[in-house]
């Protein structure tokens, strides 16, 4: 059975709960209360899988898993405000990376002003690291997928295929003349968007989504979510000088489908555009228009990137079809 | 490092985020927002560790994982709203297994009308299960383990030990001459008693923990937690017909720490002990007062029990000193 299909037959068919308002499908899943809707996520890291010696430390395995979550809330345009750790120890594992990878945790926590809240330390075979943020957001002011509208602008934050290029490097299978360090601690150490997204609240409507598995995946997801057609300019991708001294086609793949930048893709109407750039600019956070959408019923759920002055079809995975 | 120091060791001094109202150190978490306290929990279970091919299908492990935390809720007096599972699948692992899993953990959702919300599925190599729930209780009505006050009742629901002899006849260490199916059922399906602590809504005052590791070590959490003195009676201990078939010393081993049984301790003013008694009959909990709470400046944060007419100090781990 496939990842999609699995996560079908595990979906609800519908919400039993009166105060639950968005289960599985989005960045997180939210009830409502009084004034607020409450966002909750969980992320799950395994060794060997997710990260390994050779490319995270333990303090980067509780700073990365920490930023995921808050990147989930920033992507729901919530504010966090305390997490749990579940997380299974090897009986050989030292104390000391233990506490380091809740140091890791907590430096990010820190800067978040979020608690750590509870949690369950239990003894395995792998270490596995599993935590679940909480926040809140003015009830029904939750940003998810499917409120994008047609005429609406395509953003984008901070800079796409850095994190990728940084693992390439860790994993010996990259070497570059400048700037190993910064594309590292993009894997490493992300930025979640908490505060540029928290700024956006007096925007009516917005969609958001956070790029964990590259930007045509989360483009693809927004277009499907909201029933409409994203247009992308290639020559727009937002990508630093430390990624531009790849090949051309490398800077691609790592941006398109590169993953795990946790920046923020958004659809917003271009009257409040002028808002989402000021908010950018109050948290120091760089911004780029890198497209549009449209309702055009046959291509409807589907992304398209130009490339040379064409417009072709960007799937979910990065590939682009060839015309 | 012990588990008590490694847990105090990632105990924030403070709480960052004004509105978190409880971490580490009850059943569950809790933040405020308007109106309402919502508390949080998480429970993971580890496949060699926790449960075994010998000691529970995997439609248990869905179950149980569930009732436990739904325990946590009822011991928080919240009304459990939705659920995130986090769950690391071998890779030889059956779908058909998979399912049941998420089977055990519906069938049990949907008797307290709670939604799967989230979670997260990744590849390893041991099944780990985590399961977070959330719920609420009107603002300020949390049922935390440091509410006893003087002269309250010492009550419990359902009968205790057990689950522990339950998994004792799995583990083939032990055999009975009736109700051996009882008992295992209450290894592998215990029931939480959200409804019965949900009823006690009215009462003002409560505190609650639920029987996670036998009464004795739960009934010295509320001690500590409240600084007070418990007195238990041994011979009000409530065991079930198919308990009493075991050796006497077994039996107060399996009730005392036997663990897992997921009933609750409470401690309530003698004023509402009928409202206690209402909600155990509307709801059909079994309930029984087994003991009473002293002010007595140099006992206090410890546990008696009343054996042969004296009373014996009870450790946490059910040890009972011998005079």
């Amino acid at each position: 059975m496939n990842e999609f299909k699995f996560i079908n037959s595990i979906k609800q068919s519908y919400y039993r709960n009166n105060t639950t308002i968005k289960g599985i499908g989005d960045d997180a899943a939210v009830f409502r209360l009084p004034y607020h809707d409450i966002v909750t996520s969980v992320d799950t890291l395994v060794d060997g899988i997710h990260f390994s010696k050779e490319t995270m430390k333990p303090f980067h395995v509780g700073y990365r898993s920490l930023a995921a979550n808050l990147s989930d809330m920033a992507a729901m345009g919530a504010n966090p405000i305390s997490y749990l750790v579940s997380i299974v120890v090897p009986k050989n594992y030292s104390n000391y990376d233990l506490q380091e990878i809740y140091h890791g945790l907590e430096t990010l926590a820190k800067k978040h002003q979020v608690d750590l809240i509870g949690g369950d330390t239990v003894t395995g075979e792998q270490l596995v690291l599993s935590v679940t943020v909480n926040g809140a957001v003015l009830a029904g002011k939750a940003r998810y997928r499917d409120l994008m509208r047609p005429g609406d602008i395509i953003f984008v934050t901070g800079t796409l295929g850095d994190a990728a290029a940084g693992l390439n490097i860790l994993l010996d299978k990259q070497s570059v003349d400048f700037g190993a360090d910064y594309l590292i601690n993009r894997h490493r150490m992300p930025t979640p968007r908490v505060e540029f997204a928290s700024q956006l609240a007096n925007i009516e409507r917005l969609a958001l989504n956070d790029i964990s598995d590259g930007i045509a995946s989360e483009a693809n997801e927004l277009a499907q979510a909201s029933r409409l057609t994203i247009y992308l300019d290639e020559g727009k991708l937002p990508l630093s000088k430390e990624l531009k001294q790849f090949p051309r086609a490398q800077q691609l793949d790592y941006s398109l489908s590169g993953g795990e930048d946790f920046e923020l893709i958004g659809a917003v109407s271009p009257e409040y555009w002028r808002l989402v750039r000021d908010a950018a600019e109050q948290t120091n956070t760089p911004i780029a228009k890198i497209g549009e959408v449209k309702d055009e019923l046959k291509n409807n759920g589907t992304v398209w990137i130009k490339r040379n002055e064409t417009y072709i079809k960007l799937q979910s995975s990065g590939y682009v079809h060839k015309n």
